[in-house]
């Protein structure tokens, strides 16, 4: 019998009220959405009709943006995420949280909760934290060097793993006849010593329904694909051309392989930003209309910021200062200085690489990347076609997907495209499973304090 | 027209699967019910259905305890009073989070969340977390020394509450039409910096339903009855005699009179741990089976921990051994030293004194303090007495109940000792309003930062 073929992933990121910057201009909901749960459920409910794998909370620990002019601010993501999780069935809620300003204790206990609460459908998004504002909400001057950053997160996520198998899988007894709660042989400390970090445990709460909580990660710089390649389940990243996907794909498969891991193990999501009508016509009237409630500054504006230069130097009918651009490039390749303020490594490559290779005034790029990631404006079949291009040339597992206004944009997806994916036998028609490892095609790790036991067990023989 | 007469508050105290030590050896629920949210949703619909002010959950950062006789560890409280506060309207829900191993934006954030997505019912119960264990998870060998941890504490609610009060409540415009989201000048950078925190804001949170979601404090040291008369809304405290009772109310409003507060604002909640039976036997029937689960090791083992001693130490059938206890009364005493180890200073100095002035043995005082709190074993006749006692002469403004065993001690409880309150005219029959501050009869506070433009508006006439 042959295997069934391979099936992709997609998140959908719920990004604000839209992908594009001007959603919230279109008022499709209430002016207060953002802080219900509503609002966040409903969307989750129409990615699960779609049998999406997973929704996706981007955040950081300040007040990024223009409070006069965006809706900025949020609710926090594993809070507002079980309120999600609880309106669901199926679907994986993925948390963003920062290594850098939390404790790996009480974030690997606050995703462990959400595992929980979930039934197994956790994942957190493992990010560093760009930017000066961030820094100093947590009594700093300045967002701490690159590389200490990706240092501490390494660290970071090798003790979230051993606090997550502290608790052996069997721990629990619970024989209540005779007073006993656990084996406290398959309860571990961890007693971890490190760079950045001493934590004993073991976590106080026992090993989650995945074992592990699915681990995402989004850093395209030296020190996220090393990190990320390690330890992620899942990498989000953005890739601007299908050579970039192609070539980013085989890199990471490639230190997937040099860690010892299957490459299988590890999902290359790239995200696509989204703008959908029934004819080509319609789907850019729908982001004209967007960018004309966003006017040139906005469009200028949402360029500069990705790639850390005023948009005061931007000239929108002029390609892209490469003078300005090289000096934080190079400033951004040493990895001892801190990368962009508050931009994102990754973002920074896929617009200058893609403005300087085909020449983009920064009018026309800005049609071609919005919220950082690639843009695709058409029809279903058109966005049904770059997915399955993507995903059968050796360019993604699975995609994070960015439509340009909630709900509407997340409904054309769910209705249109998913069907042409479904008949193209390269995405579920149903959920097989409950977890979201499963939806992945993920494996559940076993506890490596499990193994330590059997290999002292051998070692008593 | 008389005004309505005072009424007392009640909090639902969800301590694992009830407040006796040996409460899941009588299996009421299943066995996994404390890692689900059912079983927190129930017992808040129950407290909810006895129209009560709140649940409230305990937590600390670390594994306390054996786990090989006690079900320990839990959901993180902030997740899991989100899935409680989803499946009821009114009830307030009570999260415990540590001042020490928090950081106050993120903490501050999360609160504000919960505020947000109940519509007005969260609260914070601020501690600082004694114990060793839960400091070796954050990178210390022990916790940090008393003074500091309040000294940390006092700062933290400081930047808690400017944060909370960053976005003035009329920041957010909202106007679509012409693309305005908030008036930037009504929402504030902090700018703290003070001994231990540096923080410069504003919030990522709008501002909540409570305009500050109500504070909690439980610490009855001199550092926690000083940050507590200071910052606090309501005061959760053991007292295990009516006398001493009245002498914490009488001070802890003289102090909030000190620090220029309305006395009134501060509501004092002492811990009550009930079994409740239809008849006095039927309760000690109850209570002495829980007790015989426990066995005699497990009554000295509660008693032990609380005051910093050894089991090995205390003879069930002797009195305290007051020279161990002196020791370590005197070195706690000195607000330089770390106190107890993982014990708190009420708790220790609410049993000493109740057994060195009424000369009692340890199995004695295993039958008048459950939890750290003052037990009543009786009929609801009973109970209802001794609450409308305490409230009636100055002890108390109400309640935080423990009740033996869930749901079964809540539903007694509920369904038995309320009414007779109602009866007597001291508990409200219904809801009034909508959110904690209001059922807790607090006014909900302006901004700080909307008195600071007062100021400079008229320094500008």
């Amino acid at each position: 019998m042959a295997s069934p073929p391979r099936q992709m992933s997609i998140g959908m990121n719920i990004l604000g009220l839209g992908g594009h910057g001007a959603a919230w201009r279109l008022a499709e909901v209430p002016s207060n959405s953002l802080l219900g749960v509503e609002y966040f459920q409903n969307i989750a409910r129409i990615s699960e009709r779609g049998t999406l794998d997973a929704i996706f909370l981007a955040d950081g620990p300040a007040l990024n943006g223009n409070v006069a002019t965006n809706p900025v601010g949020g609710l926090e993501p594993t809070v507002l995420l079980t309120a999600v999780a609880l309106a669901t069935k199926y679907i994986g809620v993925i948390a963003t949280a920062s290594t850098t300003y939390n404790d790996p204790y009480n974030l690997a206990r606050r995703i462990a909760s959400l595992d929980h609460i979930s039934g197994g459908r956790a994942a957190w998004n493992v990010v560093t934290t760009a930017g000066d504002i961030a820094a100093q909400n947590f009594g700093l001057t300045g967002a701490p060097l690159h590389q200490d950053r990706y240092g501490r997160a390494a660290e970071f996520l090798d003790i979230a793993i051993k606090l997550w198998d502290s608790w052996e899988d069997d721990a629990v007894i619970n024989d209540w006849k005779n007073g006993v709660f656990a084996d406290a042989k398959k309860v571990h400390t961890i007693d971890h010593a490190g760079e950045h970090f001493s934590v004993r445990g073991p976590l106080n709460v026992r090993r989650t329904p995945q074992g592990r909580p699915v681990l995402v990660q989004a850093g395209s710089s030296e020190g996220g694909k090393s990190v990320g390649s390690r330890y992620a389940d899942a990498i989000f990243t953005t890739q601007t051309t299908l050579e970039d996907g192609q070539a980013f794909y085989a890199e990471m498969r490639n230190r997937a392989r040099a860690w010892g891991r299957d490459p299988d193990s590890l999902k290359i999501m790239p995200g696509l930003s989204t703008v959908i009508g029934s004819t080509e016509a319609e789907a850019h009237a729908r982001c004209d209309e967007l960018d004309s409630y966003q006017g040139e500054l906005g469009l200028a504006g949402q360029i500069a910021a990705r790639i850390g230069i005023a948009v005061s130097d931007l000239d929108l009918d002029a390609p892209l200062p490469w003078d300005r651009i090289i000096d934080v490039r190079a400033a951004q390749r040493d990895a001892n200085t801190r990368a962009l303020g508050g931009g994102s490594h990754g973002f920074f490559e896929a617009q200058i690489n893609l403005a300087r290779r085909e020449n983009l005034t920064v009018r026309q790029l800005s049609k071609r990347i919005r919220s950082g990631h690639r843009l695709a404006v058409g029809t279903p079949e058109q966005i049904a076609d770059t997915l399955e291009e993507w995903f059968k040339s050796g360019a993604a597992d699975g995609f994070n997907i960015m439509p340009d206004m909630f709900p509407s944009g997340a409904e054309i997806f769910v209705d249109e495209v998913v069907p042409l994916l479904r008949r193209r036998g390269i995405f579920r028609t149903e959920y097989t499973g409950t977890t979201l490892r499963h939806h992945l095609g993920l494996s559940r790790p076993k506890s490596q304090y499990e193994d330590e036991e059997d290999c002292e067990r051998l070692l008593a023989v």
